[in-house]
């Protein structure tokens, strides 16, 4: 089956990563990026998720892929790499396609993108073919360069993606478990999905979740059983006293802790994945 | 008042920040930018100010600036996100125009860039409105995403600032205070005002302020007051002996400290923003 | 002596340095490439080298520039700056020029392009002329700024290299020593050439050179003398249980020490340019 041959082009390829900036993996799929596609402009979505973490990943590019023009969207955190997990290219509803390892870190982002229209299981020896590539020489440890970056490049030059693989059912991507939060009568256990630079430390919850005209809560991280928090909820940051910790919607419509002028999560000991127990005043 | 239709486009956005490069908020920013400006190439300037540290990024975008060609320049240190500060784009002698918080960031380098011709107080609703975006959805906590950066994309698209807000006094912008410089018979106290990934110590002096022909010089950093160093006046790193203290003009013309081969801020005890005593042998 | 005019343009200016991404001094040296070929684009190949680590630098280079199309590959590594080390251009084979000191930083990628052709000793006073900047205001201690990037942008924009200094014998560069590698029977010593963010250490070692068929290896690391680790020779990450050391072909045909899921460096103790002590079992 072949798609017609006058696919759009795209002239963005965004790339996330757990690779880093220092040790050259992430320029070397850019590299690979500026051969196969010359004229395509690349824009850095992070490369410093922590090593490995899926849904660390995955947030970050739901968050950024729909900001942007519809793109190419070439994700690669990869443990599974040189295991039999799938490469897979993913068309979205709004035009994207994203390009990764079928272990999770797309779906986020092809939920806000409209959803999955087509999928395909990548076949490296058709890629690296067409990208010009000696057929054989794939790696059992950078799929990022050796396939994932190849197949971005030539998706983004408008090559249709029947050419580099087999069609596959959307609804059989691999799914990450969603976010844990649970709430009773006057209590809420959300799972802290995201720590940043600033110290705030994101929710699974949103702040149309707490009863109308909630104005304080008593906040306990489940890892830290014997401190409890007393917080005001807020608008932004400087509504806090310096020192102060407060609850506030989040860029991203999370209930988020903050502090101002200082880290939340160090403060309370907080980390990704863990829970955080809420108490309604 | 509208200014004429033919306005300059500018090919190149430069973006500092405090958000790390981590999180995705810089590519978020970058992301918007791609969306209202795909032709438009950014040069990230610095993501990795301290943060909230106004007064570094400022020194840093006023080093860079002037370097490039004219350009609009896109700066977010902003921890009076959502509050009363003014969101500006202040238009420069040279041709520049920058845009971000009227918190000081921009002045240093408006000042680098010829000073300061006209300014205009942002209206968060005609800039979305202009970009096509919904007005009413502007975060308290991420201007950058949804303020700056359609801004900044818009005028370098050649939109004229004056559809963007209203025209204010370029004199009313919020200045830094001066870093501190004093003097007296063989003393100077001067203000550390870069510490660099190599770990030299700029301070806020002139090589020139010093007496001609000055070789030597006793230096005492004011949080560590019972200790001193000699040190020698220099002209490169390697006119050092390892691990020896030393003094040069840097890239930047001011006076720093230096070891050669290794940290001279970790050695001396030194940070960003406290005083450094040197008394003249 | 003048090459002909209709030297061919570079699309892409690959940049690597020491520098870090935060203190301006990367973007100062982009500002300066934007100004002088605007329409270059620059792909940042690592800034993250430990300060002055010239053979961890020439390492990343050698192994992202043949990845690419030919380029202007930018590299500035260069604790003597300021002193009488060579500032040099050098033509590849494959028709890359490569820009930086000469302290054996761009020897390595060289080689990966085919071997130089031709070598210039750059000028100052030529380079900055020609790039209209004023030719006396050479800095001691920012070459990257002042020198190497205005003459990677002339270069780039097909300025014959002939017009920016003296021909030079391309065997008069300077060389790095060869990373050390002693075999007797049934041991190896071999110098850790790379540990990247995941904590695989490298070695300047292939596994073509362990003899066909082993398994099982006691591994040392010379710093650490009493403590020895027995590991499988295995083809991915995922063969390894979780905790498990093992030795791999990593993404560029070295031999490298792995861990599943956490850093072998850190687990081992082991650095870059230290010794590791194979037994072959």
């Amino acid at each position: 089956m072949l798609e017609s041959d006058d696919m759009e082009r795209y002239p963005l390829i965004t790339f996330l990563s757990d690779y880093g900036r220092d040790d050259g993996y992430d320029s070397a799929c850019e590299a690979v990026l500026a051969s196969l596609s010359p004229a395509t402009r690349v824009l850095h979505v992070s490369h410093g998720v922590d090593v490995g973490d899926i849904r660390d990943g995955a947030t970050i590019l739901s968050r950024v892929a729909p900001l942007g023009p519809p793109a190419v969207h070439l994700a690669v955190i990869d443990p599974g790499v040189g295991t039999s997990r799938r490469p897979v290219a993913v068309c979205a509803e709004r035009g994207d396609v994203l390009v990764g390892p079928d272990n999770g870190l797309l779906m986020p982002a092809l939920a806000t993108l409209g959803g999955a229209t087509t999928a395909w299981d990548l076949d490296p020896v058709r890629v690296r073919s067409q990208a010009g590539l000696p057929p054989g020489q794939l790696s059992h440890t950078f799929h990022g360069r050796d396939l994932f970056a190849p197949a971005a490049a030539l998706l983004a030059n408008g090559r249709p993606p029947a050419l580099l693989g087999s069609a596959i059912d959307p609804s059989s991507l691999v799914r990450l478990p969603e976010p844990r939060l649970e709430r009773d009568d006057g209590h809420i256990r959300a799972e802290v999905i995201e720590i940043d630079r600033f110290g705030n430390v994101a929710l699974c919850l949103s702040l149309d979740q707490l009863p109308e005209g909630l104005r304080h809560l008593e906040v306990q991280v489940v890892d830290e059983p014997d401190v409890f928090w007393n917080l005001h909820v807020v608008t932004t940051f400087s509504d806090l006293q310096p020192g102060e910790l407060g609850m506030l919607q989040d860029s991203w419509g999370h209930a988020s802790l903050a502090l101002n002028g200082a880290s939340a999560a160090e403060v309370l000991g907080a980390r990704l994945g863990g829970m955080v127990h809420l108490s309604l005043l």
